[in-house]
């Protein structure tokens, strides 16, 4: 854990300097940037746009950055505007995946997001939640012009924002030809293109965006550098949503907090594409029947498919065999990178229950 | 009218060279990009997209950037790369477009665009063309970075596009507030209000960025020239709604190719914001009774209304001070800039009939 002074001198983590962050920038956004008095409605509704959607969730990716500069900075380059710095940058993290977070609730019709309903689904607010989507986005290219337009790393950070908007939309495409909701085709699903859609749906925001982003901050701008930190970055995103899907069907929601839907909503989950690897005519015959289904015996009938097909066993092989290959691509490929940066991450990512 | 030189010595316009170039876009953007063989299907989306949704517009912003640098640029240094960027550029502005009419498409419930079903309408797209818009910006940003990355004003068209963005969105959110589509309250409506909107939900877009661009792509980056380029264009695209807004309602639809649907929609028009100016309490009752209402006898009531309250008059009274007051701030404000940027601008809209 890593700690700062705070204007009343007391010892503040990471964690409670980003939260404490997030106040200002919304008032940055909203209240001191426009002053046309015609704008006010509209400036409140994004307010409200900002708080209900942006701060609700783990914060994982956004604190990746400042968490990423310690370990590629030395104590001495942490000044508080360095640090400053890399807390918006990582709330910029956070309002790209918001971005997509509201679009994507309207796409997959979902109820429920970080324990609220959808935005979307609040009264008054409806198909309007698409054009506060885009307001999101366009707040982050604000906050990084307010704040690192100086910085020689600025147009750094714009292209690798907008090449890694592109990268999850094209996850996203992917996504929703694979598996449309509601209409059921396993024929659709396969190992291989379910690596596709993790890899560029999930792994480049969540994990390369903010150690790249952190790179660039630290002067690091060598194309080579930012492959072998891509490399291990996008394994480790992969094996990310690998364990997100297996705690879906099979952790405790007492512990993860969430019952999972992917089976009822007919979801591309590694546990669906790896059963298809190994079943038998007669068993695939059964998920047919029962996958993308919501009533209970279908959901029940899926789950003892899993089981009979020793799922939970595959699952902790590939675990297993995963964290030996970043092992071995970490000691490979951070020749000049401090490993810590990786390892950090690893470690806490790898045999999470939650 | 200008002309290069094909590669076959045929002299071709700026506007077949545009034309000419989105086909080379769309092959850059889908086929040369992306190797990855999981991602055919997407790609093949997306070529869809862009093919449905880019090309079928009157195309001037796009052509604007052309246009604006031949009046900036002394014509020995309009070179074929020169020529083809801001080309590229303004196709970017196209897409821009797309992204946000894809969206409002959606949000306002329309049927059709541009002479056909709106995209979201399409057989299997739905909601789904959410998404399909985010990858109409996207694009953009993948464009500017393959064709104008190496050039000194690489930054500047990244911020001006996003900055654009960000205000564009701003319009449109005060937009759904004060005229939400099938919620009509009139007391929502007023004339500060509405340039307000026009300002950020279609000015800036239209009529600031594009010669914001090319003024960049020139080499101008003085804060006050594009200040000033600023306060012309913007009123330009004031003038521009309103007379969009008056044909709506009193065009040709032989001559404007569309039949207007303002009234029926609750569109908060130049119109019914000038008309409630100068209307008394009994006509603001009928105009009460009737705006926003489908039934042919409703929207004659409207039409009568505004004939007894000669707005016809009252808008060719407007357009010929705006007119004035146009050429006045032309000639204090364009003393380094020359002039035939924007008078050329100016005598392609004022005094159309379509």
């Amino acid at each position: 854990m890593c700690f700062d002074v705070s204007p009343f001198g007391a010892l503040l983590s990471d964690s409670q300097l980003f939260e404490a962050k997030f106040d200002e920038l919304v008032a940055e956004l909203i209240e001191r940037d426009l002053k046309d008095p015609g704008l006010v409605d509209a400036l409140n509704r994004h307010r409200e746009v900002l708080v209900y959607n942006v701060p609700g969730g783990k914060k994982n990716r956004g604190l990746s950055v400042i968490g990423s500069l310690r370990e590629l900075l030395p104590p001495s380059q942490l000044t508080q505007d360095v640090v400053e710095r890399a807390l918006v940058v990582g709330w910029c993290i956070e309002l790209l995946q918001a971005y997509f977070l509201v679009a994507d609730d309207i796409m997959d019709a979902s109820v429920t997001r970080r324990g609220q309903p959808c935005w979307f689904r609040k009264e008054g607010v409806g198909l309007d939640a698409i054009n506060d989507s885009f307001f999101l986005e366009s707040a982050l290219y604000r906050l990084l012009r307010k704040y690192c337009r100086d910085q020689p790393y600025y147009v750094h950070l714009l292209e690798v924002f907008t090449e890694t908007t592109f990268q999850t939309v094209l996850g996203q495409t992917l996504d929703l030809m694979t598996a449309p909701p509601g209409d059921v085709d396993l024929s659709r699903f396969s190992m291989e293109k379910y690596k596709t859609i993790v890899k560029y749906k999930t792994a480049y925001y969540s994990f390369y965006l903010p150690v790249a982003a952190a790179m660039y901050m630290a002067g690091i701008t060598n194309e080579v550098e930012h492959s072998h930190a891509k490399e291990i970055l996008l394994e480790m995103g992969e094996f990310f949503q690998i364990q997100d899907d297996f705690l879906d069907c099979f952790g405790d929601p007492a512990v993860t907090g969430k019952i999972g839907t992917d089976i009822q909503d007919n979801k591309c989950s590694w546990l669906v594409v790896k059963a298809l690897e190994v079943m038998s005519p007669e068993q695939r015959a059964v998920l047919e029947a029962c996958y993308g289904r919501k009533d209970d015996a279908s959901v029940e009938k899926v789950k003892a498919l899993y089981k009979s097909l020793q799922m939970q066993t595959l699952y902790h092989k590939y675990e297993e065999e995963s964290y030996q290959r970043l092992q071995k691509l970490i000691a490979r490929c951070a020749v000049t990178l401090p490993s810590t940066v990786f390892l950090n991450f690893a470690n806490k990512i790898y045999k999470r229950n939650k």
